[in-house]
């Protein structure tokens, strides 16, 4: 039992400090491992099967949505990334320059991709010709690289993993309804998939994304109040298209320029997934992402027909559920403690008792509830439980951001919220980029959105007094 | 007409320029484009989606035989690179350099991964403690770059995408008995997917992997009658645990070296696939990596009922194929040309008489074999046309393969092949690498490999006359 303690111990308590909790279980639950590349991730097999499962679940939607897949290169020559002059402003100085090829200095330095706008752009202007040639509707899978000073796993790191959608129009319109479309793509993932309620919202000018005439936005809470930027989908206009010369002829024999969008999700989920579910034992995971979504425990597996019987149940579960069994010879407590670090969302118990009752012992992890279960009903119940945790914890992820939703009246209640109660803070703001300057400086809480849901708090801004034009979320921000 | 006419001629004929016509099809079926980095090529969403099949049935293969995906930094920091002497010498000269973050020159320089040997190295001397961490068995689906002088899509580019397998093993036994299962792997792979014969042997120390003991690999032969690399395995002994300093305690609690091998295939199967199969009307497609399986195309589109019945149909082959309609206005001349060129497998022919008689007819990709099929009998019909085109493409593949095949008992002999009749050539070899660099500067063929079945040809060696110790295969390659 010795053992046992020992790796319950090694966890900090997440209300004690929280960044030290999410770096135990990180490293706990074995999803990351650090190399000796500054602030580049090993991603192991239990972290990189989480994020096949977000990729599978996320390509299906991009699929149903018309949406094809490509590879674009991972160099950037600096002349091409040069061409759009906010685009360049914005990523050059978080790029990664590549000088040399073999014991060649190259002529033109080439940056590693920090993102592929103006990669997909080139190739527009290439075979895009004629209205028949319009929507190109791509997507790419891929790493990118932002040269960040400080880093953190899944949340900031100089390489992460994400998708890139890029797509081109003929009209303002369907570049705006791609936008949005895709922004609602990702919060119908956020919460069915992973159980994370989103805020949907507009970016102020001062959070958009580079050479972007509009970003929007999906914004999380995690469990320490802190706010997770979880999407974005950029309206460009036309902006990349003059830039770059995509034109094309329209039915009328005339030339218009295209309009894009951009909209992107990364392994920083894994990270919201943490800090939303995750508690004092470790990762919790929602079914639909966790590789292994039961995992089969036997008890007093010494005893006859225990080994067998447990054998015979992960053959027979293996049909409706992604199963596992630990038939090792270490203790139950300790295998209890290892699978909920793991954030398995069941553990099935099965001793001698059990194959006398006919019967199975399941344990949820988010709960703990033990819920006996007749061998004769598995493959109804099992689903049944699965589904009912998925939903559960989309619920208590969402009553834990409303409760941790506030409303600010005058600077001075915001400032006593963010200091004493971290979350989201809605407030009025007069529009003026000062304002949202000031907050910051003097709170460290950034506009996370204009939320499409407004609501009217007051008359004036929350920092001048002036009168207000919007709503927005306030809040400190991973 | 004049249009299916330009169509057409666009395409250089094979016998007249094979490259050329490898470089218009590979363009013409839309797989890639060229981007402005040197090198780089862009897969489109056509050669994409032949990758995405690919990955898809290989990852499958890993996964049965028990490996799991990971992924390690792009970036291999230069000291790191250096640790293990060959494989540092092999892939220096030829790497990609960072030496800036942001506007920061780095203190240490670092490359761009050619390939990951030693990220996979130092993450195992971090998790592998004792014999219960082994076997280890990873594997990664990533992009590496090397810094070649002269590219070609799909066959050598500055970056390509692949996979690239690592395993660390208790005994030298099963480090050999994995690099054998992986080249086996492989091998089914081509053959049952790819429809493409291989030959499977082991390379000789000079064309062996830089840091391996022995490199196994499978070549395949082009319609040109040269040769493709096409997977190789490699099996390290225990050469990079000990620059690693990879050790576990066994069971007798002594501490050894892991053994460990590797393994990759790459984008490059798909210009095998190309110039295996393709012909003067483009590509032909294997119907298991095929993106579109087969293609319906209405013929007099006008008349009532036809496009009706052919939105029916492709809703109801759906359910069995990878099915797609061309609804548009083209003239089906036009289409007819369209899909041969992209190489789908099978096209669907539907007009008014078909629907009178309750038919439709199939028109092979490979043979241009018309075949008329009731309308009753499409579920059973097509699964089982695809199933025979798959297996006859293998096996016309294998028959041009062993036309190509010749016998060299003299340097004469040796030199007059491949003059004349470009191919495989076995010969004997004495085991001196002195011969082979003869064989090389005067003939331009390098050994393929010392295949598995051998042969006793003669008892000298083809280039020296001494004694012979095996029977090699030799080609130009791509
Ligand atoms: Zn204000
Ligand atoms: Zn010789």
């Amino acid at each position: 039992m010795g053992k046992d303690k020992k790796f319950v111990q090694e966890i900090t308590d997440m209300e004690k400090d929280f960044a030290q909790w999410y770096t135990d279980v990180v490293k706990k639950a074995e999803l990351i491992d650090y190399s000796s590349v500054r602030g580049c991730m090993i991603l192991q097999p239990y972290g990189y099967a989480i994020w096949e499962l977000i990729q599978q679940q996320l390509d299906k939607r991009f699929k149903e949505t018309g949406h094809k897949n490509v590879y674009m290169p991972m160099f950037i020559p600096e002349s091409l990334l040069q061409k759009e002059k906010d685009h360049v402003e914005g990523f050059a100085p978080e790029v990664a320059w590549v000088t040399h090829g073999g014991s060649e200095q190259l002529t033109e330095r080439l940056c590693v991709r920090p993102t592929s706008e103006t990669l997909f752009c080139e190739h527009y202007a290439n075979v895009i010709q004629s209205y028949r040639d319009l929507p190109k509707l791509y997507n790419q899978w891929c790493s990118v690289v932002r040269w960040e000073k400080t880093t953190r796993p899944f949340l900031r790191t100089l390489e992460f993993l994400w998708q890139e959608g890029h797509t081109a129009h003929a009209t303002a319109e369907e570049a705006q309804e791609e936008t949005i479309r895709m922004l609602n793509v990702y919060a119908e993932f956020c919460e069915n998939v992973l159980a994370i309620p989103v805020v949907k919202g507009r970016k102020t000018d001062k959070e958009k994304f580079a050479g972007a005439k509009e970003t929007y936005t999906i914004e999380s809470l995690m469990h320490d109040g802190k706010a997770l930027q979880s999407g974005t989908s950029h309206n460009f206009g036309d902006g990349f298209a003059r830039a770059f010369g995509i034109q094309y002829t329209d039915k009328n024999n005339e030339l218009k320029y295209v309009h894009q969008t951009s909209w992107g999700m990364t392994t920083r989920l894994i990270g919201a997934v943490i800090m939303v579910h995750g508690d004092n034992s470790g990762l919790v995971l929602p079914p639909r992402i966790a590789p292994t979504q039961l995992v089969i425990i036997p008890i007093a597996a010494h005893k006859e027909g225990v080994l067998e019987k447990a054998r015979e149940l992960k053959e027979r579960l293996s049909a409706i559920v992604r199963v596992d069994l630990d038939d090792s010879d270490k203790m139950p407590g300790w295998k209890f403690s290892e699978y909920e670090m793991k954030g398995v969302p069941f553990r099935l118990e099965i001793g001698p008792k059990d194959i006398e009752n006919n019967q199975v012992v399941l344990v949820r992890r988010d709960t703990r509830e033990k819920i006996t279960v007749s061998m004769d009903e598995l493959e109804t119940r099992i689903p049944e439980l699965m589904d009912s945790l998925q939903r559960d914890l989309l619920e208590k992820a969402r009553a834990m951001r409303d409760t941790k939703t506030y409303v600010a009246r005058t600077f001075d209640e915001f400032k006593e919220i963010i200091t004493n109660t971290p979350g989201f803070i809605k407030a009025m703001w007069c529009g003026d980029e000062a304002c949202e300057i000031k907050i910051k400086e003097e709170t460290g809480a950034t506009s996370r959105c204009i939320p499409f849901e407004q609501e009217k708090i007051s008359d004036t801004c929350v920092c001048c007094g002036k009168p207000a034009k919007d709503m927005l979320y306030w809040g400190k921000a991973y």
